[in-house]
């Protein structure tokens, strides 16, 4: 089955203590489609600006991703430009240009409206509602969000939790929302604010699972290098769901190897900047990581 | 087979955000035997003032540790007072009286100098390469440490990563010990300096192995109450040597289990004050939430 993504879809000027790279492919909805290429067929929600590179329409071909819902418009696309600091843990947002994503109205095409996988990547709650209120009976639904969200539009974000069937968010954001240092306690509190499935990522310390049936600890993938973090997760969202498309049978059969599925493609990501490394990578290449954490992680 | 734990026995004032707890039994090697007791027999080396409570002497009876190693001598029993901030992360030392440990000198009984698992708990190097003086030819030695010794006694301790078997320390200590901020990398450059096996504990993100046979990454116990964190690396390196000390086999085939089971150990000291909870667990408990992590990670 194919999976929806919408999100930003932006050009990232990352700085890091070593490198600068001004005006890569980025945006939540770029990376999770890219990740969730591997997978599944993906189809993309977003704007860009007439500015956007036709080298990035050509990367996304090139992971054959149905550009249907992609708008065009005049303007300029989204920039976000940010600095890591040197142990690559924390980021400061050095500019954010809006440009056409200011007023972006995500418009399904009809044959969109019935993909059964729907991943809200990270994005204005606002617009995010705006895409399940074009979709018809998903079968999925997942959302990804960010701190900034929480702070300016919570009853959006409150509300759109009622409406999907799984919650992303990291750690950090995890407490924010439920004023719970304890990662599993806030997890049981989420679940009260709707979501079936909620998931919360540790960046290098992997992610937790809790569901119907119970918690589960996801590993990350040991990585000697991190060149570029930004986007991982929005690799791993994309890549849980695009394994979760194709996998057969339920979701909660499904769901623990998707994860892992995810954390190795967000791996992937780390280790370039922007999607130079996911982009590089192969389906063999993510089973052997996966492999991998097989083996380091059994006792 | 059993064990020979040596580190120091103290008297422990714990102040946390809700309670104060003041003289309760601790110290590295108390926080290791109790733990290692469930797995195997326990011999300790250390020294206490006259002032040490008889219910501590008690309390290490009841869970069949030999004494014959413990000096009680004229003098104040080691003090340590701490303090936790509201998330339990930080720890502040209020009040350190060294006492007797300020002169103390291991010597072991005859009986001991043949134990074939030597446990040197956190301490100072000098003394713990005074025990290692006195053993012959043990069959595993680990060592833990913390980063008091990397600021005052270097020398000693990369004296001492020649001499041990494995070494155990927590991700802010390895980066303290090899300036660098990647787990694996730092791993790496902890064998360059001696030992066989390196665990780096990352407390609540559990503990990552690295051995002959490549890595191991081992989860904590999920926990919804911290009531106090103190012993909780302590209890876990017991854990981890009172298993391999009993398990069948070469060390190889048994230290990813004997990790999982010093997890759980470590993981119902937080669940207490001091020893407080540590000394209420049993066996089946312990068996019981190792049952529980196989579920929890399993993909």
């Amino acid at each position: 089955m194919s999976i929806l993504v919408v999100g930003t879809t932006a050009l990232d000027s990352i700085k890091t203590p070593t490198k600068e790279n001004p005006r890569l492919l980025g945006g939540s909805a770029s990376h999770a489609a890219v990740a969730a290429s591997f997978f599944s067929p993906v189809n993309l929600v977003g704007v860009v600006g007439e500015d956007f590179p036709k080298k990035y329409i050509a990367l996304y071909h090139k992971h054959r991703i149905d550009l249907a819902g992609l708008q065009i418009v005049p303007g300029k696309t989204f920039h976000w430009s940010g600095e890591y600091e040197v142990n690559m843990n924390n980021r400061r947002t050095l500019l954010t240009e809006l440009g056409v994503i200011e007023t972006f109205q995500p418009k399904l095409p009809p044959a969109y409206q019935k993909i059964p996988f729907v991943l809200l990547s990270n994005f204005a709650p606002a617009l995010q509602h705006a895409v399940l209120d074009q979709v018809r009976n998903p079968k999925f639904v997942v959302a990804d969000t960010m701190d900034l969200w929480m702070n300016i539009a919570m009853p959006d974000l409150l509300r759109l939790l009622k409406r999907i069937d799984g919650f992303v968010l990291n750690d950090s954001e995890a407490q924010l929302l439920t004023q719970e240092d304890n990662i599993f306690l806030a997890l049981k509190k989420i679940h009260k604010l709707g979501p079936k499935y909620v998931i919360i990522k540790k960046g290098s310390h992997g992610s937790i699972l809790s569901g119907p049936h119970g918690n589960f600890i996801c590993p990350a993938y040991p990585l000697h290098t991190v060149e570029d973090p930004t986007g991982a997760g929005d690799s791993f969202v994309g890549g849980l769901m695009g394994y979760l498309a194709t996998a057969k049978g339920p979701v909660e059969k499904n769901i623990r190897r998707a994860m892992v599925y995810g954390s190795v493609t967000a791996s992937f990501c780390c280790e370039g900047f922007g999607l130079n490394a996911t982009t590089k990578t192969t389906r063999p290449k993510i089973e052997a990581r996966v492999k991998e954490l097989e083996k380091l992680t059994k006792f």
